[in-house]
């Protein structure tokens, strides 16, 4: 579970408190607006789960440990550039994930939710059912609904081993996936390619390096080369 | 929706905003701790919804007109004078009855949730899912959660959606993956990468465009992306 910029740390709590009812323990927290969240009152039970928050800077930094980085939105249809599941399609895919590698689900400000460049860090997009004409949720109930979906039974609604090659193989962790998106960058750079200087270009890039999907071979294999390529790019001039 | 002897307002106006989130619009308030609640700030998006929540002087008359009533508790076995149901078919069953008649959901106060009393207005009693070691949930979480499950679209489980909003992204042809492969292939040869010159390492490189399972615009933005890199490497020669 990964709360950015987060404004009111009473949500903090109540995000905790929903975490330890239903059965999750890591929290980490990623450039709060209050210094002050982990007295917060409502973790009510859940307080030491919040004391032991760990804190990041970047979100980047905060996920580079996880195979899995899944945004949440309540909106229906974000600029498509990631893929957009249902809570329960994309619970089920979490929990098969879980079994294997590590998660992170990301919630963003109570304001804004997640901006773009956070975005860009995720594989897919977790859509909360809610109503076209009010979308939006208080934060503290939004993790608590999508916890109760991902601690559902696994029986309850297993989607159809979506992608079962994916269920054998072992993801690459987001530290590594950022490794190639920088790597990329560096290269399409040196080779002069259009528009690679921009920070629309970067996420446009990392966000491509995510629908991959690459699992962790893949992934070392493609930086080996790219790592050629930048070599070759540089040592020629 | 039925809330008894709630303390906290914020926690009424949480309940509002879920029930507006989800879908449902009735909200009833049976002996409120506090009269001044109908203006609760947390109530967003949810404020008209509040203001004409109907308030009764007991359960008694707060679910007279409801063919079925229903308790929620946290406890795993209360007292058994009640059935029990999980959240998740206790849903089904609210759903159904939604229907032809009126059903109402009661929450109890945020310290003792519903007393025996309460509870003996009920047909039977719905348990949310929380861990045993930590059951208490904050009552606007509670809420959210049993709504979002009682809201859920019947046919929801259907796995085939995932597979279905899959199959409407457009692959990449095998043409295009073909361009893509020996482009990447005379790229990793004009940078020297070892071993790029066998049949087998072009095999190994096809097997792995293929994996990723491309779409047709990833796999356009690619190819551009390499022809470049390949233009530049030849250039610098």
């Amino acid at each position: 579970m990964v709360l950015v910029a987060t404004r009111n740390p009473l949500n903090l709590g109540a995000a905790a408190r929903a975490m330890s009812n239903f059965g999750f323990s890591r929290l980490r927290v990623v450039a709060p607006y209050e210094a002050a969240y982990r007295e917060a009152r409502s973790a009510v039970g859940a307080s030491e789960l919040l004391a032991n928050a760990e804190e990041y800077a970047s979100v980047a930094e905060a996920v580079a440990d996880c195979t899995l980085v899944v945004g949440t939105t309540a909106a229906r249809n974000r600029e498509l550039a990631h893929r957009l599941l249902q809570l329960e399609e994309g619970a089920g895919l979490i929990r098969q994930e879980r079994r294997a590698g590590r998660v992170a689900l990301l919630f963003g400000s109570e304001k804004r939710g997640l901006s773009n460049r956070d975005l860009s860090h995720c594989h897919w997009l977790l859509r909360l059912p809610t109503r076209e004409q009010h979308p939006s949720m208080n934060l503290g109930q939004a993790v608590a609904v999508a916890l109760y979906e991902v601690a559902r039974h696994p029986d309850a609604s297993l989607p159809q081993a979506a992608q079962a090659r994916r269920l054998l193989v072992k993801l690459a962790a987001a530290g590594e996936i950022e490794r190639l998106t920088s790597t990329l960058l560096e290269t399409l750079r040196a080779s002069g390619y259009a528009n690679s200087e921009t920070a629309a270009a970067e996420e446009k890039v990392r966000r491509l390096i995510h629908r991959l999907q690459l699992d962790a071979t893949d992934a070392e294999t493609l930086l080996g080369m790219l790592r050629q390529i930048l070599w070759k790019l540089r040592r020629e001039r």
